[in-house]
């Protein structure tokens, strides 16, 4: 009993000596929040980057016109150090502007289907007959020798239509973010050499398909929308690169339209389509895509030292990139403007990047970091070497940039226009009364977790990899996960205005707490290898 | 206490004597079970009537393929006096194949929206500049004549996109089905004259506008659709009606590309369209539309009498109608299947009914009901006469049919395809009780209420409206009215093939009973004028 209440004693003392420690400017803070929600041109911005500019493929003219844009929106609001930087070499540039697919017979019928990116278009309206074939491994390319000249193949099984018994529109209550805080501990993963094993397979074969499919002499190819009620989930296939086959025009369809078709066949019905794509390669060699940068120089004796914030501006094509990732680059545009119209004077210097590249793998983030920050020295064997980094076994030795000591800390937005709820402190520890104190003044528009998870999949990763604090925040996952994420359906009206308003908030005043207070903050432990 | 006691012992007895009257043939009923369940074809019905048949509006070659087979199938299964009931100068046989609209400037996408039914194609693609106006008076023809030239149309509002925070999918629970049960009184509803003359107005308006636009070279109208999430959800236009004008091509195109052309013209942006819509008329003259019907013959003392049940063939076109009403038509086919299979002998005569129409107005059950069983006399009045019979303030006098008197019940299915839940009795109180001993068998595959609530809007109406007894199953609502209601979503896949097994079966013995019974079912008090 006794050395029970000791040791909760010693815990409080630590405690409030922690947060004792942390202050955070309340004016400053209350002048952030009331341009925030009282001035806000959040929304302006997302309507110029979904409506105006329009989807913003990785490497495509709207890509580009997305660098343009914002490197003026930041001088205009006077940024200092407003500049692109190129990643070599990313790819090729494509772009769609219609697709039509209509059934001819047995019955017609318009079929809603749109172009996988980087895959050919068609020379106007071309006709087929709809075959259900997999392609899937060798054995299947000689199966289907000879058996595909002049078909619109069908490449996946019909899928019956589940129901989602829940709402499509989620938002985080008390229980759902009590479940977030607790850390679930996981079995190791393993580099299992199975995964490896057949990662590489596709890797191999998905280039083979694409030229198989050419030589046959197939139509088009036509894969299902992951998701059902109409909704056309789309992402890349072909090939951006430069020097390989793109196979054939490859479209996902709508699901109940697609299981139609694949009824009709099951019926042995002949099926004839008629399909014009109007999608191009817009080169033949391989392109530069850009990041755009911008700063608010610091002012203090750690001028030198750095606060990042980001956002991926590149998205898929289908819908107009609203919420995967407009929502994100409108919310840290916003936290940059708001920060100068307060009259911010941060000690460190406040550097904002809009990626290019993120749906493709990180790529503009990932380039960056090796680029300034730090990174792994390429492994000597040519297998290894041909893994991408997570399937290798080993990491190698961290190489580090000039910036690796100076970056404090990297923030990033990326689940869509839901408010934030909190933030992942990804087993930052120290980090965690630091965040928990930062939130406060947050707590009544409901950012009130910090939760030790890691959460991935997005361009806080590529800091987090070398040992750089970078962050994702906790969003509302509003109907990202039902309607929006890589779908037609991403389009500005899916964003939600109150969420973005206080997610720009919260950002400002994160990015201008990290720049201002005495210390950088604290990094985890990093192990190499 | 005493008197509460009495009155209970009472209620109980009555109770009983009429529940002792009413038996379940629960050998017939088990019989009844077996076939819907594990030999069922429904599904096999549903699948050729949306799948190979297609969507089926009125007048379409579709729906009288669907006329013609359907009437294949009930002489297949050894129906008799199998035949079509022509409802004459219908209107003109509409159809489409295909529609495409492009947006060309300020930016290149894809917008997805299909055509009215009964309006003009185009031939071939056309362009035109998008301008928003809309035209609901005549003030509004004055105010734009001249100004619409070459331009696409664009009649509604933007709408912002509303959340659904409740699950797109509902089946009913505990407190739903309690909550059916209860009977809300309203206030009488008067035949309001302001409501008379806005019904008049539009009803004059319409044919006026639809001349105003061809006069004015409108390129073609487009409105949004009434739900989001990339839902296309679209009925008429234009004039089924020889010697009417159908107006322009008219579109409904999905509500969140609505609102991005919407945002441009509020942006002042010109906004460039293409489109291509092909869709025409196959007659110039007005055809006959069809109900099929179908007998097992009476082969008792009251094979005279009839029972009733029915279901409407017709659908709109943006999808192929599996839930409104293909699931409805699959049952009603199923019920009558399983009945011969089973080797039913009913004492009355079972008569089914599969209409054209309904969606324009229970056109094909109410020409049944005033050929077979009695029409209100017209009114003399032409004012009175114009208007549709719901508006007028007096019915007038019924005259009765030579069915009139035989006809004990009309049963009727068409709210998707969700699991039967019960029946709504439209305030026939005696007939509440035989329902409830019905339903007893059922009770374990979820279908347990009797509802003394009116429900409306489709063919058990036209029997309710002269005082025959009419009914409406209560089924699940699934997502019925979140996705596939009138939209391009009402496909075969939204349908749930367990839940149409359970309505066939109950269905089914539902008719055995009606048509077995001693006496008719109890008619309600039935008022004329």
């Amino acid at each position: 009993m006794k050395r029970w209440s000791l040791a909760t004693a010693v815990l409080l003392v630590c405690t409030q000596a922690a947060f004792a420690q942390e202050r955070v400017d309340l004016d400053m803070t209350a002048k952030i929040r009331q341009e925030a929600f009282a001035r806000s041109q959040v929304m302006k911005t997302l309507d110029h980057l979904t409506d105006v500019i329009g989807p913003r493929l990785t490497l495509s003219p709207s890509m580009l016109e997305a660098n343009r844009w914002t490197r003026s929106k930041f001088t205009e609001w006077g940024m200092a150090n407003v500049h692109d930087e190129a990643i070599d070499d990313l790819g090729r540039s494509w772009a769609f502007t219609d697709a039509s697919v209509e059934m001819l017979s047995p019955r017609a019928m318009p079929l809603h289907a749109l172009p996988k990116a980087w895959t050919p278009g068609t020379t106007g309206p071309v006709e087929g007959e709809a075959i259900f074939a997999k392609i899937e491994s060798k054995a299947d390319l000689e199966k289907w020798k000879g058996k595909l000249r002049g078909k619109i193949v069908f490449t996946d099984d019909l899928r019956a239509y589940k129901p989602n018994e829940k709402s499509d529109f989620q938002r985080h209550d008390h229980d759902s973010l009590e479940e977030l805080i607790s850390y679930p501990l996981a079995d190791d993963r393993k580099t299992d050499p199975a995964m490896i094993a057949r990662f590489r397979a596709r890797m191999e074969l998905a280039p083979l398909i694409n030229q198989y499919l050419v030589d046959e002499g197939v139509v088009a190819t036509v894969s299902i929308s992951s998701w059902n009620d109409g909704i056309v989930r789309v992402m890349g296939g072909g090939s951006r690169k430069a020097g390989e086959s793109a196979g054939v025009p490859s479209l996902v369809m709508m699901a109940e339209h697609y299981n139609t078709v694949m009824r009709a066949l099951e019926r042995k019905e002949p099926v004839k389509l008629r399909l014009a794509v109007d999608a191009k390669f817009l080169s033949d060699n391989n392109q530069a895509g850009y990041n755009t940068i911008a700063e608010i120089p610091g002012s203090g004796p750690q001028r030198d030292e750095v606060v990042m914030l980001g956002a991926h501006m590149d998205s898929w094509h289908a819908g107009s990139g609203a919420n995967d990732n407009g929502a994100g680059v409108a919310v840290m545009m916003e936290a940059m403007r708001i920060l100068k119209a307060v009259g911010a004077k941060p000690n460190r210097t406040i550097r904002v990047a809009l990626w290019t590249g993120e749906e493709q793998g990180l790529i503009g983030s990932q380039e960056y970091v090796k680029q300034h920050i730090g990174k792994f020295e390429e492994p000597k064997d040519p297998e290894q070497k041909a893994l991408p980094a997570f399937l290798r076994p080993s990491k190698g030795k961290l190489i580090r940039g000039q910036d690796y000591g100076k970056v404090s800390v990297y923030f990033n937005l990326d689940n869509g226009s839901g408010k934030i709820r909190g933030i992942y402190a990804q087993e930052n520890l120290a980090v965690a009364p630091i965040f928990a104190e930062w939130l406060k003044p947050w707590n009544d528009v409901g950012a009130t977790i910090v939760t030790q998870r890691n959460t991935g999949s997005t361009d806080h990763i590529s800091f987090d990899a070398v040992g750089v604090p970078g962050f994702q925040f906790v969003q509302d996952q509003l109907d990202y996960f039902s309607h929006v994420h890589h779908t037609d359906l991403d389009v500005q009206d899916h964003a939600v205005e109150a969420d973005l308003k206080q997610a720009s908030a919260i950002v400002a005043s994160f990015v201008y707490n990290a720049a201002t207070r005495p210390q950088k903050l604290p990094r985890k432990p990093f192990v190499e290898n």
